[in-house]
C-alpha cells in the first residue's frame, strides 16, 4: 500500500495530532494573561471506496491507514485486510481523503447495502438509516479467561500510552492487552468509536490473535463499542467507565465478556459468558 | 403536535431511561454475589420528514419530541420550531421512529441538500458526506458577558439536575444557564450531541432569549457542539472537558465564547470575542 501521510516519516505522529492556542485561565475569578496550550486537532476525515465516498468522519489526523482498515473491517465492509489492495490519503484544505481500493466482491456487496437503504444522510450509525438495519447481527465470539490483576495491570499503565490524552486532555484511548494485563498497542483519537477502529486497524495488520487478550477502551461501553469489537473476534471489552443497557445486550448476544467502571482496585462485570472463567487474584 | 409517547404520563420519563441488570461486582480480586445495577437504556431512533427517513441514532429514549426539534434546527434542516407542523413518535420493536411534517419550504432544501450528496451512508456528521459539506458555514452570534462566579455556579448545580447520570455513570448532560450561573433547564442523552439536541429543543419550545445566558455541557467541546450552539444562537459555551482545536477556530468564526476544563475553582478561556466582557469575582 502506498501512503502519502505515513510517507512523511520526518514529520512525528504527535506533532500530527496538536496545535498550539493562546488562552486565558481563571482561577477563583481571576483571569492570567494569555499562555500557550495544547488542543487535540479534530478534521474531517472522508473514506472513499473504488471511487465512491462513503463517509466522512472527524477524527485526530493520525494513523489513518490503520483507522481506514479499522472501520473497514468492523462495520464489515471488509472480512480481512487482503481485500484491501490499496490505499491513499490525500490531504486537501478541508480535511483528508482516504482512497480505498478493495475486492470486487465486497465492493459489490457494499453496493448493494447502500441501494437498499431507504433514507439518506446518515448521522450516528454506519451504513444504517433505517430501523430494520440500525442493529446488525452479531457474530458469536469466544471470551478469553480474564483476571482481576489483569485489568488492574492494564489501568497502571493507561497513561503512559496516551501521549494525545497527556498533551491535550480531549481524547480517547483504545489498548490491546494480552490476558496478563500488558498493553501491547494502543491508539488514540478525539472520538472513542475512532481510537477503537485504529487499534482494530493496527491489530489486523499484525495479524494479532483476537482471542488471547482484551481491549481497553477509556470510555463508556456503548452499543458501537461492543458491536465493532465482536464483528472482528475481540471477545473481552473493557471499559474505564459505564456500559448501556444496550452494550449489555449485544455482549450477551456475542458470547463477548463486558466490564466497566475499571478503577484502581475495582470493577463491575457486565456480562461473563459461562465459558469464560475469571480468575481471582 | 401530538405524541403518543408524552402522552403516557403515567409512565415517568426516569423509567424510560434506564433498565435493572445483574452485575457482578470486582474489589481488589474479589467477585460479590450478582446484584442489580441500574443501566442506561439506548434505543435507535430514526428521524423521519415528510415520509423520508432522514438519519438513525443511538440515543436515550426521552425528551423525544424535544430531541428532534433540537436537532432539525441545530443541523439547520429547519430555521424555526413554527416550521415543523406534526410530531408524531411511534414504538417499533426494533427503535423509535419520529415522523416530523415540516414546511414544503424547508423539505424542498432537505431534498436539495441529499441530492447534492455523492456519497451515501453518512457517519459521524449529519447530512454531510463528501468533505466540501463536511464544514458547514457557522453564523455569527453575540456572546453574552461571563463571570467565573456564575461558571462556578452552574457547577456547583448540575450533579443535581442528573438523575439519569446519578444511578447509570452513562450519561451526558446539557445545561442553559443564566448569566448568574442558575440552571434553568438540563437534558440529558447517553449521547452528548443529542443532550445538547434536546437541551437547543426544550430552549426553542419555550422561547428562550439565548442571548442571555450560557449553555454547560459535561463532555468535550468540540467541532459539532460548538457548530449546534451557534446554529440555533447560543452565544456561549462551557465544557467540563477540553476543546478541540477544531471547536475552537469555529467559536473564533462566529464569535461564541467558548470555555473548557471547567472544574471548582477553575476554567479555561479558549476564545473570547472582544464584545464579551469576563467579569471578575
Amino acid at each position: 500500500m502506498s501512503s502519502p501521510m505515513n510517507g512523511t516519516a520526518s514529520v512525528p505522529q504527535a506533532a500530527l495530532m496538536r496545535q498550539r492556542v493562546e488562552v486565558h485561565r481563571g482561577t477563583n475569578g481571576w483571569y492570567a494573561d494569555a499562555q500557550e496550550d495544547l488542543l487535540a486537532l479534530e478534521r474531517p476525515v472522508a473514506l472513499v471506496y473504488n471511487g465512491i465516498s462513503h463517509a466522512v468522519m472527524m477524527a485526530s489526523p493520525t494513523n489513518l491507514e490503520e483507522f481506514a482498515l479499522g472501520f473497514s473491517l468492523s462495520e464489515g465492509i471488509l472480512a480481512n485486510v487482503d481485500e484491501c489492495y490499496d490505499l491513499d490519503i490525500h490531504e486537501q484544505p478541508q480535511g483528508l481523503t482516504i482512497h480505498l481500493t478493495i475486492a470486487s466482491q465486497r465492493m459489490a456487496e457494499l453496493k448493494q447495502r447502500r441501494r437498499s437503504l431507504t433514507g439518506r444522510t446518515g448521522c450516528g450509525l454506519c451504513g444504517t438509516e433505517a430501523l430494520e438495519q440500525a442493529i446488525r447481527p452479531i457474530p458469536h465470539v469466544m471470551a478469553p479467561p480474564l483476571s482481576d490483576a489483569a485489568i488492574q495491570r492494564s489501568l497502571r499503565e493507561l497513561s503512559a500510552h496516551q501521549p494525545l490524552q497527556a498533551a491535550t486532555g480531549a481524547s480517547h484511548g483504545a489498548a490491546w492487552c494480552d490476558v496478563w494485563g500488558n498493553i501491547k498497542q494502543l491508539r488514540e483519537d478525539v472520538g472513542r468509536h475512532n481510537a477503537l477502529d485504529k487499534l482494530i486497524g493496527a491489530l489486523a495488520r499484525e495479524a494479532s490473535p483476537l482471542g488471547e487478550g482484551f481491549a481497553l477502551v477509556t470510555s463508556r461501553a456503548s452499543y458501537e463499542m461492543v458491536h465493532k469489537c465482536a464483528s472482528v473476534g475481540i471477545g473481552a471489552l473493557v471499559a474505564v467507565s459505564a456500559a448501556t443497557a444496550l452494550a449489555v445486550e449485544q455482549a450477551q448476544a456475542s458470547g463477548l465478556l463486558l466490564a466497566g467502571f475499571a478503577r484502581p482496585g475495582r470493577h463491575l462485570i457486565y456480562h461473563r459468558p459461562t465459558s469464560a472463567a475469571m480468575a481471582h487474584g
